[in-house]
This record gives C-alpha cells, structure tokens and sequence, in this order.
C-alpha cells in the first residue's frame, strides 16, 4: 500500500458546481477477498472535504476499514463530459447523532431526517482525503469515455 | 492478487436493460501507485460479455495491463435505484480494424465511425470476465447509496 502523502489535493473551482449538485458519485474500494468493488454514493462537500454517509453492516464500510484507499469519480448531473475523479483516503467516525446523514437527507430530499434507516442502525461518516484531483478537459474531444 | 475463478457470473435478465441503455458506466482500476482509479466509460453488451474501448496511451490501459482487477457499476439513465455491479477481470485486445470502437460510435452517437481519435491511435478492447455481480434490491429503501 502506497505511504499517505502529506499533501492535500484542492477541488479546482472550475469542478466545485458537481460536488454542490444533487449528483451520485461512484467510490471505488478494495474488498478483503482481493476483488475491487464499485458503487453509487450520496455525498455533501462542505467546500474543503468529501463526505458520505454508510452503515457498519455495508461491505464498503467494511472495506474501507481493511483498507482505506478510495477513489471517487462525480459526474455533473446535466452534463456527461463534466466530472472529476478525487483519488485518496478514507477516514470513518461514527456519526452516532445522526448529524451528517440528516445533511445527506436536506441536500438529496429536502427532509430533516434521513428517513429509512431501521432501528439501531449504526451510522459511519466517511470522510475523504484527497491526494490526486484528475479533471479531464473535454473541450475538444468527443467525450470522456472512449 | 486472488485467483482468476473458473465461474462466468451471468447478468440476471432484471438488469439486462441497463446495460444495453445508453449508460456511461464507471469502472475501478488498481494504479500502478497503488491508488484506486474511478473512471465513466461506454459499453457495448453483446448479451454476454461487457467491452468498452481505450486507447493504449491512456491511465486505464496502463493500469489494466499491470493488474487485470476491474469493477464496473453501470446505473440505469432514466432511474438511478436500477443499477448493477460486476467484478471482474479484464482481457486486453487491439481494435486494429476499429471494428468494435466503431459498434461504441452506432451505440451511442448513431454514426457508423468512432470520429474523434487522432491519427495513428492505438485502439484496445477491454473485456469484462465477470466473477461477481451484485443487483441491490432497492424495492424497499431510499436509495442505494446511502
């Protein structure tokens, strides 16, 4: 596994408008069975730091706690060519009031309380760090993806 | 690194829409760095196996050419709780004739050429063995991200 770097990656302005957008980025971890694994996430962005929100029974949780290297790519709802990919790390707290998945639920829903949690679950806020931000310039080619 | 299983996980046909829609999946790489890499892509799915297209000076082929590890999770355009997951290996080919890249160019942009390469590029078929796929039931909660 790669040393973290001291560094701390900054989200060029020119990509800020995707993080504050209602977008579902796809996070990228390592499974204990050595296979990666892909999927959707909800995310705030306080204008510093990527966060989401997961549960301790999920299997990203329990990845991220094995090994807590992380990519992210966040694509603009309303437009295909705009995205970012934020490759780092990953810290977990507890987020035993409920505080930030209850921001997950005003940014995404509108309500104040993430809704569809079932008793006691266990609630993880994931925090990224960002060491290498890759904002592909589309301008001038057909697309991103080919 | 785990080794290759001798199972073809085989798409369920509940998500077979997806990946015949117009979708940009994401995929995860391992970089040679050792971080995680996040990336959106187009595919064609012949009913059996998912491909996509590179080009050989691109982060992805490197990173697929040292560590054929992929993930991929494509989501339904038009309903983001329909989606999949499938982790796989990946198999490299060149697209000398451009014959699949050109099938990308019908998919997506309804012309018969892929037209936005430069000249002498150096066009790879990736394709996905599928060991594992997840399909998220997401009938009775929020989301699937959260």
């Amino acid at each position: 596994m790669p040393k973290s770097s001291e560094r701390h990656a900054v989200i060029p302005e020119s990509h800020c408008d995707i993080l504050e957008s209602r977008c579902y980025p796809m996070i990228s971890t390592l499974r204990p069975d050595g296979m990666l694994s892909s999927n959707p996430v909800s995310i705030v962005w306080d204008g510093d730091k990527i966060r989401f929100s997961t549960l301790k029974d999920r299997m990203k949780y329990r990845n991220l706690l094995a090994d807590p290297r992380i990519a992210l790519c966040a694509v603009h709802p309303d437009n295909p060519l705009h995205y970012l990919e934020v490759r780092g790390r990953a810290v977990l707290e507890d987020d035993i009031d409920r505080r930030f998945v209850n921001q997950i639920a005003r940014k995404y829903m509108d309500v104040d309380e993430y809704p569809f949690d079932p008793p006691g679950a266990a609630r993880v806020t994931v925090t990224i760090t960002a060491e290498q931000i890759s904002t592909p310039y589309m301008g001038k080619v057909g697309g991103p993806r080919d």
